[in-house]
């Protein structure tokens, strides 16, 4: 049984759906961003991120692309990634950390490093920057997608999907925006939106139908 | 057989560490960086990014992170992370994606977003938030290392431990400053250097003595 600490809209979103289209047993931690904050949490989560994942042994994991990671290599028959030590599962892991990294990285950058610069302007100039490097990235996944999708890993829904469709809900200046100019990733998100085990954990978050999540 | 696309020093360090602890078929291409901006390479690798490991189908794989969690899945009688889909193998890809994404995530920032802010005040401000960042992420490493090392998984060798000595290499001001503070830290370095498989290839980048790598 895990135990997944959770915040609305949050990283934890995306292994909360990943749990959910598994059917894998959990118990679901609703958490405040005060809770998280809280240093009694530093105990369970080192760095105090969310997601964090409670592991039967009581071990916690963390970083939501090493969680996605690990559960899809936990649970193999459930068929949420290529075959482990495949060449398709390489291209998993690249678009996987890929995502992580520069998608979700960046844009934690632009609140964390740009709170860091004090001068209007400057820090205007530094965000603008960072959530264009952000909209390359998106090409590159519409490109993908366009070419050989409906799913990033074509034919078969996976784990990255769900991944994807979280990251969409963060965009700037808004989820709509990035559907506009990114068709194929406006359809991917409107698939993942239609699976039957997704509605209840989707509408849990607040995010079932577009514009869910607050505008940054 | 693999082929390493691999510059001396860069992110690709790790990756050609890991081949030659595996002792795994690879051809390896040195680039510059002037050949890495270049826009051939592209073709080979979507983001311009190192390291990139090609497969024999022709295909790319691309996150340092990414190919590291690859390999030792694909070679798992290497043993080179514990066993696939084990709780210790979710505490593997938690540190791995730590590492990627805060330490060498973070460190890029360093470079990339300071260089949109004009102002030098503001730029070495948020450098030097960044830099306290990393050091926070850095002794997080060094209590796990002193209370259960010497490697990142206690006492097996893994290929987390070559990860986590690139990182070192990179650490601002300098790799020393890193293991005067450091001490468990400096260990696990020293340990990786004295192995016999890593001699030739930790010359070949020139970091096999302490200080191989141009202080920040």
């Amino acid at each position: 049984m895990y135990k997944l600490y959770n915040v609305k809209t949050w990283g934890s979103l995306a292994v909360h759906c990943l749990l959910e289209e598994m059917e894998a047993p959990y118990t679901n931690i609703w958490m405040t961003p005060e809770q998280v904050r809280a240093p009694e949490f530093r105990a369970i989560s080192p760095l105090g991120m969310i997601p964090a994942l409670g592991l039967a042994d009581g071990r916690t994991l963390y970083e939501s692309a090493a969680i996605v990671a690990f559960l899809v290599a936990a649970h193999p028959e459930k068929h949420m990634s290529p075959e482990l030590g495949s060449p398709d599962y390489g291209e998993f892991l690249s678009l996987l950390v890929f995502m992580s990294t520069e998608i979700y990285g960046t844009g934690n950058f632009t609140y964390s490093a740009s709170d860091q610069v004090k001068d209007e302007a400057e820090r205007a100039a530094l965000k603008a920057a960072l959530f264009q490097q952000i909209e390359g990235y998106w090409l590159l996944i519409e490109k993908r997608l366009a070419a050989s999708g409906p799913w990033l890993m074509g034919r078969d829904f996976s784990a990255l999907d769900l991944y994807a469709f979280m990251l969409t809900l963060w965009n700037s200046p808004s989820e709509q925006a990035l559907h506009d100019k990114c068709p194929a990733i406006a359809k991917l998100s409107a698939a993942v939106r239609a699976r039957p085990k997704l509605k209840a954990v989707l509408e849990s978050h607040g995010v079932l139908k577009p514009g869910g999540y607050p505008a940054a």
